[in-house]
């Protein structure tokens, strides 16, 4: 079997490595649409829409793959959610500085939906799900806000911060699973390949 | 001030990067003497050991940090506790299997403690403290174990697995602090470097 990842995240390809299967990377170019506002919906959304972009880019560069070889595509998005709203990357370091303001001292959730486009003898079958990873932050000061900012390591990241960076000081606990918060649930991906027979 | 991280592991390092502070390594060459049987003090226990050594050790060579510049030794230890019982480093195959069918579909603690001996002006303070986060396994199957075995990773590794590497797959969810789990609680020593104000 193929595997490709529909994702140029280096934090993502990291993790799928963590799972032992080789695979290759294709980026979907696909534009976002957005219906859903649901924070689980939207992630679930977006993964299809990058996972069924990369198969559909797949099958039309390539017709072989229409039956001879099976073909696995992976998608993901994650976003950060607090009290329901999303936070995107910010905007600037104003952007930043408010989101952080945000989740000092309280919790909010990172969301990665999965989508899995498995096509198989000129069949696809399609499965999303999702993975809800709960953050508890340490209260931060004005100047570990300004400090953090300063590094430059928010301005790239949904919600303005990285959990495995410098940002790592700031997160007092989590709950749920880790690899989640930084872009793809490696141990309920790996499930769900064991329940659909495909690892 | 000098700081120096009084272990071997390279996951201290990395995890010791991410607060940013410059460090240099020097391992203790202590033999471990634990007297203390609860988990949460075990750990404690070799860490001051383990900071205790290495302070004592530069002390002796270079009689000039007497006085001439602050100097923070930090020591950690991290082991698996299952019950109340500890878990080090499986002796053989058999012994890890043991291990992860324990493990297997249940809940496990794992302890870090922390010490930091910070020398200022010919005297020495010494801080401990410890985390512990809590680690949800997936159920494992007797083939899943017996290959997890056989890629060699849970040979060198207190309870049996990492969860950084392939063991990841195993698992389902954390509460707490993350790099503890890894082997340096590094948000708890970001915090606890605040309070004493040394960081």
């Amino acid at each position: 079997m193929k595997i490709v990842l529909a994702s140029a995240s280096p934090r993502r390809r990291e993790l799928l490595a963590a799972l032992g299967v080789e695979y290759t990377v294709v980026v979907s170019g696909v534009e976002e649409k957005v219906t859903e506002t649901e924070p689980h919906r939207v992630v679930e959304q977006l993964s299809a829409q990058k996972a069924g972009d990369v198969l559909r880019k797949l099958l039309a560069d390539d017709p072989m793959w229409d039956g001879a070889e099976d073909l696995l595509v992976i998608g993901a998005d994650t976003i950060v959610a607090f009290d329901g709203r999303i936070l995107g990357k910010p905007e600037d370091e104003e952007d930043a500085a408010k989101m952080l303001r945000l989740l000092s001292g309280r919790t909010h959730q990172v969301y990665t939906g999965v989508t899995l486009c498995h096509h198989s003898r000129g069949e696809t079958r399609q499965h999303t799900f999702y993975e809800c990873t709960q953050v508890h932050f340490f209260p931060m000061t004005r100047e570990e806000i300004s400090w953090y900012i300063s590094t430059g390591e928010p301005l790239d990241k949904a919600g303005a911060y990285g959990i495995q960076g410098l940002g790592s000081r700031f997160v007092r606990a989590i709950e749920g699973d880790y690899s989640n918060v930084v872009g793809l649930p490696v141990a309920g991906l790996y499930q769900e390949l064991k329940t659909l027979k495909i690892l």
